[in-house]
């Protein structure tokens, strides 16, 4: 057949047959083809068109490798792996083979998004063993790149997600490498949350570098803040996140294989995971978090990774800001020894767990309060890019805002993550940098009526007028009388 | 955004928009958007591209209603229906609405393929007890038509697929309808199997027609066999098995629904389940094909379907032709009483438990041995606009073909239907109508070495040596000695 290149970057390639030549080969959406030109062989799946491709054309998408001219088009056999998913829904036990195939046919893209879909159900419904996540993590570490240093301690940090502003990383990493020890931090973009670490890392400087780059900005300067979806480490990770998302399943096993594949690829041997728990936190209880605690420190000692994890209390917001801008200001002001408390002790106690793995006798709190961990981030910045002298005040949240103000008066004792996210979302973070929100009352604040719980900011007035609808619609910020236990009447 | 519309079709219905305009959106591939233009409202699954569309305008692919001109876009919330997917992951008992809901969204296209995907893994992984199954199936049956009928009683069978060769219904109708009871028969076309009833009644005339000429035809000869893909009987039927199929899962669950649904759409209230097991057969052991008997009569009871099961044997192919005109010749000698007998007996077997389910006191092996059946058969084809005249001697299999011998003597133990199965979609059936197998032995034959087992007929070269290239590292057709019980070493 002669190959039509088709610029249509799909969820996964798609290739595309005439209807008749469907027909011939016996073929249904969705059925695997197997392309194979005079030096290269490709599987696609199949989707069918009456007019977009003639008979004898081959339409290929994005994805797919480039070939071109003319090639011959057989139907392809399932892939292995499908049985090793249909294995798992059956709830049996996975080998360390059945999951290097599984990997290897993800990355390859030769499942069908069905087929995902069966996978991420199946690792969410009946679990992965401990032996199941090792293997799982060595698969995903081996089919992308590594890289090597030549120093014997390399430290890391990953906070399990669900806290708005919790933005430690960008304090914690300077305050590590400013006592010499290495950080190759890589870090994720949003995907339901107002920002990731690499959106706000964005406000300052560059996020996108190459592996060769980012060795060379850790090498000179022990640590670095990139978006970790440029390089290929781990790859299939976010593959298999495309799939997790459209059903909100987030299997524990997959995501102690997605943290340490990640943080075993960039070559790092001290790891400290963030486990904050608490209501409206992704992980609801401390007993949750003790158990995915011990299956990180189990699956990293495999793996040759010592690991400590911190628990924490994630029953609130980190910090005042929410949002890239609105977290830069208070990442830059706790640099200056001005900022939000919280986010100042947890970043600081984070940096001291983790110099104590790395033998480091260096005093975390020291360094932050005497401005070396601010001279550090601003020495990574100007390597990535970024202007070394920004100050708070050059960073502006979005011109457009709304005051929320509280009905009643009392103390707060809840401030829901997942509300103040879904707002700063709508008023249009992360992808409008200003956007998002600035809390002014934290968890056993006192409260008047009508005094201001919060400000929304935004871009523009429509996103502005967004957020304030989902505002009303909710109570984000939870305020009690001072002896009051009741919290709802059903 | 401007109307842009692309003839595509994809497993699902696609929105494609470009990069910028995504970016701007705030989406990424897979997310829903909300199409609105004066007097429609839509809501697709969105790909993104580079050149395909320009910023400003939106592709939408065959399956969206027809939109045109101008319209605006938004970011959809999720369907409801995921939420409920997420709870049988869960494996949490799913409420009436909860499936009418689910079924409306898989109708409608609002699910993307990876939510599809845990749809069938998670009701295949933690199943459905029988209230969900009895909702599943009102909820299948009411989003599409329902056929009314004039008599009091209306029968209709259904065989659970995976014996080859098992094509009893163009026997057992013609008894039925010969006897005065209508029966309106809807049949699927093969998926993974050598020929549907569909396909090989394809060899003797149209099958592809509307409710209102089935109901014409029905009530003019009391009975038909047509292709039930053609109506919009159950029709998110077709939709869910386009998402098992990869994963190779059947709920069990689903498979009650999937055919009751069928029948309860087409006004059936006598409905007799013929449930093969064995060896190589879809279900497996007895104590199964009693469990499901009994979750049928079940859920048939709450749908006023009066329900009969036969549990019969499935562990060699029924009759000696497997493939589409190779079925069609067997058919036409048993309704001439020289056929299989295997056939023969199960065909009329089934029709008198039909019979006496509808109060009738024909005799069903007197209908079909006095000709009666054959007759009615013929009226059937010819309402059905095939010719009535035909006879054995037209159907010729396909011209190329290979003899198969034993390569020791011994008796047959297994005929293996999987097997069978395979070899006879490689030689290319059901595509090619005169592509299958013809069976010389069936189990409990005695064969000498080098004797004939089976010919394989295909209408080309290529697809007979397929065929011949499965068949040599397999054993379709298990010969043993006659004392010996030894199956396999391993």
């Amino acid at each position: 057949m002669k190959v039509k290149n088709i610029d249509m970057e799909a969820s996964s390639p798609i290739v595309i047959l005439n209807k008749k030549d469907a027909e011939e080969l016996g073929l249904n959406p969705l059925d695997r083809i197997e392309i194979d030109t005079s030096d290269n062989h490709l599987v696609g799946v199949v989707d069918i068109t009456d007019k977009m491709v003639e008979e004898g054309e081959i339409g290929v998408s994005g994805g797919i490798e480039e070939i071109e001219g003319l090639v011959d088009v057989t139907l392809a056999s399932r892939p292995k792996s499908v049985e090793h998913i249909r294995s798992k829904l059956d709830d049996k036990e996975l080998s360390e083979k059945d999951f290097y195939e599984i990997v290897e046919d993800i990355y390859y893209n030769r499942l069908s998004d069905v087929e995902l879909g069966g996978y991420v159900s199946g690792t969410y419904t009946n679990g992965l063993s401990l032996e199941e996540t090792v293997y799982l993590t060595k698969a995903m570490t081996d089919i992308g790149d590594i890289i090597t240093w030549n120093d014997e301690i390399i430290a890391d940090k990953h906070s399990i997600g669900g806290v708005a502003g919790n933005r430690v990383t960008p304090i914690t990493v300077p305050i590590v490498a400013a006592a010499g020890i290495k950080i190759p931090k890589t870090s994720s973009r949003a995907i339901t949350s107002p920002a990731g670490t690499a959106d706000t890392m964005e406000v300052f400087c560059d996020v996108d570098f190459s592996i060769e780059k980012i060795k060379e900005i850790v090498n000179e300067k022990n640590g670095c803040l990139v978006w970790g979806g440029s390089v290929k480490l781990s790859p299939v990770d976010d593959q298999i996140i495309r799939a997790e998302n459209p059903l909100s399943v987030d299997p524990k096993g997959q995501v102690i294989a997605s943290v340490l594949s990640k943080k075993k690829s960039a070559g790092s041997n001290r790891v400290l995971i963030d486990i904050p728990y608490g209501e409206s936190s992704k992980v609801e209880n401390i007993a949750e978090a003790r158990d995915i605690a011990e299956r990180f420190k189990k699956v990293g000692s495999e793996l040759d990774i010592k690991i400590k994890c911190t628990i924490t209390r994630g029953h609130e917001p980190i910090g005042k800001g929410i949002g890239p801008v609105l977290e830069a200001i208070d990442i830059l002001k706790v640099l200056k020894n001005n900022g939000p408390s919280d986010l100042k002790v947890k970043s600081a106690k984070l940096a001291e767990i983790i110099l104590d793995m790395c033998n480091s006798k260096k005093n975390a709190i020291d360094i932050l309060e005497s401005g070396k961990a601010l001279e550090k981030f601003r020495e990574i910045i100007e390597a990535q890019n970024g202007s070394p002298k920004i100050e708070a005040k050059d960073l502006q949240p979005g011109k457009h805002k709304t005051k929320i103000r509280s009905c009643r008066s009392g103390i707060v004792t809840h401030i829901n993550n997942n509300l103040i996210s879904k707002i700063a979302r709508h008023a249009g973070a992360p992808k409008d940098k200003g956007a998002g929100i600035k809390l002014k009352k934290k968890v056993n604040d006192k409260v008047n009526e009508n005094e201001e719980l919060f400000t929304i900011f935004a871009e523009n007035n429509t996103k502005l007028k967004n957020a304030e609808r989902i505002t009303d619609g909710c109570e984000a910020v939870r305020v009690r009388g001072e002896k009051e236990s009741l919290v709802e009447q059903i």
